[in-house]
């Protein structure tokens, strides 16, 4: 029900078809972040309007409130938020460690104090995908733990391998061939350790592989090298998935380095702090300027809020406080990052990336790109299968 | 460019073709407020779906913030809030007694302390109406009073009859043929009082009227008969519309009465704090019930809402404080409102609206229908140019 083609290469960057059982999605994707069961102030029917393909449904928090069974009564995910394509839910426990409290690991799981209600709750593999399995996303992803930044070499090391032992144990009840599970390689940001997280979890051979444990405060200069060793070396033939990742340039750099899949809530979230993503950077709305601007965001975007109202407008909302602000702003930036990955796409597909890439970045960056960036479009191509595959 | 054809008379009821220069409405009807250039949380292309007709902006709120010229730059509201229909502006007169401070009433026009900045601003008949045309609302409100809830008699007096000379004051200066000014009758709850504003309003012979100063804090039961009294006194050719009503019940009495016209922030500030509007009442989402209830909020309903979403789920997003929630019970209400007048407008028309809106009313007020709702349905019919037109 699973399948991944690979339809054109460029350097390490790919185009490709992932089959999934509710629809065919087009890889590279940002996947818009579902949390409680809604991307923030959007409507199904827009995200299909700006050709969101997947969304990301938060374990933790569905799991807290509504609790999963009611998301089961209404026949998972598709039936309770009424997006009726493919959903991909995390494992819970990114969210255990940046918003449980009173938080203990042990072998068998974690317990943490809620944040809604203060009550006790325990989180183990097992319990992960049985509320993954009521959830019913499409691609589910396996229990791990995701180490603050920074944390000792022996902390992540010691980690890492019991996150393998819980990947063992989400294998062994994810028992239904319609979610794909996927496993998480974890490692920090030291090649050693990612090495060793990625020996013990390709042999699981699980349908697509994510990059965990990036994103969580370290540099850009510290995380790139990272993702360019990790995703080298995962299967060619399966999605690799960045969690939690990102901003426009993190996208271009991911996709340079051979990723399929992101997510970050920061497009909406910086859509409801009044600010909106463009091929300029990003565009404070708060600020007097586009008061008096009378063109759109964006000349070139296809979204409502693009194609319907001037900056002065938007801004007028924005200073107003008014509820249609978060949602035209979240809209506009969701659009503005699948249309930043569909133009990706595009270029990958005439062999013309690095060059697409660079020309987008030098405005991006106002002509002082970041060695990070430059670097991730300065890898030399994988041959064929990685090395830690052979 | 602008005519009103009644298409069908029941009793007082009645249902017209309001022709205006941007699109021809049906009335009854009720208008969504768009106060500060946008219906809350509403988006134009929603407005449309759920059959708005004509929106409502507010003068007091536009002018202070972003200021009338923008507006006028964006060639009025409909280009600036992308809302492609009829508006309506109200004069500002209201909300300067609401929520100006400090505020001083004189001959000349009133003086009042913004709520936003606190700087002193000037509003007079003439700044009222120039800033109507800089909007560029097809139907524009003469500047008036309308004295709080209680208020003495001499003071209602004294306050329409100023009312009265703005009015001439506003039709000197409102030389343009493509916005329609209405006049507001007044007089608060006193029979005499509204004769008396009617004696002195009616020979200006405006496009249209309106019936102010209700619903300001007076009950149901001595608003009605004030309803009832100016209504059936104004002519019977052009539209009546009942400023700042209302309430599902509000609009079926309204109707009852002959009013064409209504408008309110009801139904998008309940929706606001959780509440949906429904045949049965008003269904308080921010209780226990609704979180296990797998169907609609009203199965009949053909908003988005009650087509997508169990009540389950939207109280699930009421719960969880989510941005969708106060969006889709805004747009469940508005729509409620609208199919409330369309039912009302297909019993006119086959002569059935007393026994349609009897039956409504069994419902809504579960069998104790009150005497107030009652009065209005049993009223004689008006016998064709009322009293003070004869």
């Amino acid at each position: 029900m699973f399948e991944f083609d690979i339809q054109h290469r460029d350097g390490r960057a790919r185009v490709a078809q992932f089959h999934t059982p509710r629809g065919t999605l087009t890889t590279p994707m940002f996947m818009p972040v579902g949390t409680q069961g809604t991307v923030k102030g959007i409507s199904p029917q827009e995200l299909i309007e700006i050709k969101s393909q997947m969304i990301l449904g938060n374990t933790y928090h569905l799991m807290l409130r509504p609790g999963e069974e009611l998301v089961r009564a209404h026949g998972g995910l598709p039936g309770f938020t009424a997006y009726p394509g493919p959903f991909l839910t995390d494992s819970g426990g990114f969210q255990v460690m940046s918003l449980g409290h009173m938080r203990k690991i042990t072998e068998e799981g974690v317990t943490f104090k809620s944040h809604l209600d203060g009550s006790m709750v325990k989180l183990t593999p097992e319990r992960s995908i049985e509320v993954q399995q009521a959830l019913g996303a499409d691609v589910i992803m396996a229990f791990d733990e995701c180490p603050p930044f920074p944390a000792e070499r022996e902390y992540i090391t010691r980690s890492l391998e019991r996150t393998i032992r819980w990947l063992d144990r989400c294998l062994s009840v994810q028992n239904n061939d319609h979610q794909a599970l996927f496993a998480i390689v974890q490692g920090g940001i030291h090649e050693d350790l990612r090495q060793h997280s990625l020996d013990l979890t390709l042999p699981f051979n699980t349908l697509g592989f994510a990059i965990g444990g990036l994103a969580v405060g370290e540099s850009k200069a510290e995380m790139y090298p990272a993702v360019a060793f990790t995703a080298a070396r995962l299967p060619e033939n399966k999605p690799r998935y960045l969690m939690g990742v990102g901003h426009p340039e993190d996208l271009v750099a991911g996709i340079a380095l051979g990723v399929d899949m992101f997510d970050c809530v920061y497009p909406t979230r910086t859509g409801r702090f009044g600010y909106a993503l463009t091929d300029d950077g990003r565009l404070n709305m708060n600020s007097s300027a586009p008061r008096r601007q009378l063109e759109p965001i964006d000349a070139d975007c296809d979204c409502y809020a693009c194609r319907h109202y001037t900056r002065a407008y938007l801004a007028h909302l924005v200073r107003a406080e008014e509820l249609l602000a978060p949602r035209m702003l979240s809209l506009h930036n969701l659009r503005y990052l699948h249309r930043l990955v569909e133009r990706a796409r595009d270029a990958i597909a005439v062999g013309e990336f690095g060059q697409w890439a660079t020309t987008w970045a030098e405005r991006y960056f106002k002509g002082q790109i970041p060695d990070w960036f430059a670097d991730t479009l300065q890898q030399e191509p994988s041959a064929g299968q990685p090395p830690a595959m052979r």
